[in-house]
């Protein structure tokens, strides 16, 4: 089994022990959590919908992500990945979400913000959140890959 | 390059080059199609959102599916697929969408709607609409490469 779906198996065994519905906003990643979920048979028992949000546009619209927001840190920033999550949450009837954008690359790369820069929020419906700037290597295929990888490894280890 | 990555890749170059912005609507494919399209660097020209609608409820609340249009004739119909692209072309800026909802298995199926059963609607902003059920073979995860691949040749083919 691919390392991807293996880590998408033992999450969903997690989420379904804990009658979690999980729910995701992704922008770099682009659906990757998603579809990595729903490769699982049986995933709709913990995933019900999610939202591909690449433009700030969609952000806004499918999300709630406030415009200045956005305009005071950018896309790829903590306080725009929190929005993101709660949108989400708010959105959906989710119980436990995560959050991505970052620079997937190969343009986009600024000094403080280079290429393998990704954010991540999660949060459930409770009282938990997790907030996380990541710097992977490697070429965009290999940031997204470790994004999407990074989020289910991260929800697994909390619901553990 | 693997060979959904060239399909997709194929595609954003036709989609840039009649500037048209791409939307996708997925049920069982769980966000794969729009994975595919931003594996491509430059993306963001061509797809600012989609949809990954898993649940009956999620089809409506995001879409506008119609309750009773599910009810008469199942998630994996035409007639879903069919308001689920027009849904997302309506919740979108995009100019062209794609709509899947399939029975990936291994359950599910049926003696009228087996495994591998997955319908594809197609549309754009003019009056294009492409409406298809298609039968694949395999299991799951091969269900659902096909579906994604259908999706991008069939936008390609579409748009030569």
């Amino acid at each position: 089994m691919e390392r991807t779906t293996k880590l998408s198996a033992d999450l969903g065994a997690l989420l379904a022990k804990y009658s979690h519905v999980l729910t995701t906003a992704e922008s770099c990643t682009g659906g990757g959590v998603a579809t990595a979920i729903t490769d699982i048979a049986g995933s709709s028992a913990w995933l019900d919908r999610a939202f591909v949000t690449y433009s700030n546009e969609a952000k806004i619209e499918m999300l709630g992500v406030q415009a200045s927001t956005l305009a005071a840190y950018g896309a790829v920033s903590e306080p725009v990945v929190i929005e993101m999550v709660h949108g989400a949450l708010k959105n959906s009837n989710a119980t436990i979400g995560v959050s991505i954008s970052g620079v997937a690359g190969p343009s986009g790369g600024s000094i403080e913000k280079p290429v393998g820069t990704v954010c991540f929020a999660f949060a459930d419906n409770q009282s938990w959140q997790l907030v996380e700037t990541m710097y992977f290597t490697g070429d965009r295929a290999q940031v997204r890959k470790k994004a999407v990888e990074h989020a289910l490894t991260q929800l697994h280890q909390h619901l553990s």
